[in-house]
């Protein structure tokens, strides 16, 4: 059995990607959620993971301790992690390693924050850079592969590398091309994406520095959280 | 024939790693060079690679364009891009996507030039931490895996993440523990490090930017540059 340890739903973006890929293929884990800003879940966790970062797999004593690097450890043990066709799995793993290390204005200026609705104080050049390209990058892999998700018929971990972006959009209301909206509206209908929003939804922590964050970037305009 | 896709040698941090992973294992390849700033060198390329980034790897017409994909995509294709050993290759995975997302003090305070020398002006805390921690990595893998490489007795596509941190370590002289030292060492006399540095060296061209971005961080020692 897999034990997978991750942060606030509300807020952990990392967390997201590898949880919604093992709900979404029915994989069984345990999971144990660490609140932002409350030493007490940290402590020992530091110890079994000396990154310090959620999300972090363990499978039995053997640790794997970033998104990317579960998601590769995963598809080495299970179907569909990734796309069978190589064209496809090629694809989804050069968008998937572009948001692993890129789209940096896009995660400072629109931080995760599923149960809030934000209206920006200003859309920087780039971040209407970051969305244009993430926007480009949907509609070539909904094209491409024919959808419903951006790597062909079934999802697949790019969906999940990407799910944070969604929630984000959702957030921000952030208008992309009517392609985009589509799989944005049809990401946020997956089953594992709403089991994911309703956790959220039902935490009551809030994490002071996140939430000092988020009013420095815009005007909340609605909370739905608990 | 596979066709690698690479910025200027001296300065080019996410172009070594693939470039040195092929070399390293010996796959055939050609490469082809953009220099940055040289816009005659980058109009084509954009059309053929929409992220516009290097590197970017061609296999016929299927083009992968994340050096982390690159890795990923050559792995399914030949022995010993990452260690054979589960435990071993779950953590050279960890390690390369803890590299890949982050890190970012010190790819922007200590910028790659392979072949300069530099006296920072200031060691910041965040610079520190990153050092740290990447020493403490090393020295884990290094121990546990029994050297002389990071994840055991072969070069790994984890030595070829952490190759661009070997010449930043050399440039700005970064002290760290004597099992670390002793990495740098045996990685700068790999002949596949020893073969990009000698290109770096002789590389005429420079880009200006990257240039004043060096000057802005410290004081410049030496320049082994033709
Ligand atoms: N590259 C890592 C990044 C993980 C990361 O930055 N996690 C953040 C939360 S989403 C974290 O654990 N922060 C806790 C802290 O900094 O103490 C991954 O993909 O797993
Ligand atoms: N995540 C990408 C990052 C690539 C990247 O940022 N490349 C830089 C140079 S090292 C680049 O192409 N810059 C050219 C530009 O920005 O125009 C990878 O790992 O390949």
């Amino acid at each position: 059995m897999y034990t997978l340890h991750i942060g606030n739903k509300n807020y952990s973006s990392w967390s997201l990607r590898p949880w919604l890929l093992v709900k979404a293929l029915g994989i069984p884990f345990e999971e144990v959620l660490h609140r932002f800003g409350m030493e007490e879940d940290w402590a020992e966790y530091r110890k079994l993971n000396a990154s310090g970062l959620v999300p972090c797999l363990f499978d039995g004593d053997l640790v794997v301790w970033d998104s990317l690097a579960i998601i590769e450890y995963l598809a080495e043990k299970h179907e569909g992690v990734w796309p069978a066709d190589s064209q496809a799995r090629a694809w989804a793993r050069s968008a998937s390693a572009e948001m692993h290390s890129g789209f940096a204005e896009l995660r400072s200026k629109c931080t995760m924050t599923c149960g809030q609705r934000v209206e920006l104080h200003e859309v920087t050049p780039a971040l209407s850079r970051d969305i244009a390209r993430i926007d480009a990058l949907w509609q070539e892999g909904l094209s491409r592969f024919g959808g419903p998700f951006l790597a062909g018929p079934e999802f697949s971990a790019v969906d999940a590398f990407y799910a944070p972006v969604v929630f984000r959009f959702q957030t921000f209301g952030i208008s992309v091309s009517p392609q985009a909206t589509a799989y944005v509206e049809r990401m946020l209908a997956h089953p594992a994406m709403v089991a994911w929003y309703e956790d959220a939804l039902q935490e009551t922590f809030r994490d002071e520095p996140h939430e000092a964050e988020l009013n420095a970037l815009g005007r909340i305009t609605a909370d739905f959280r608990q």
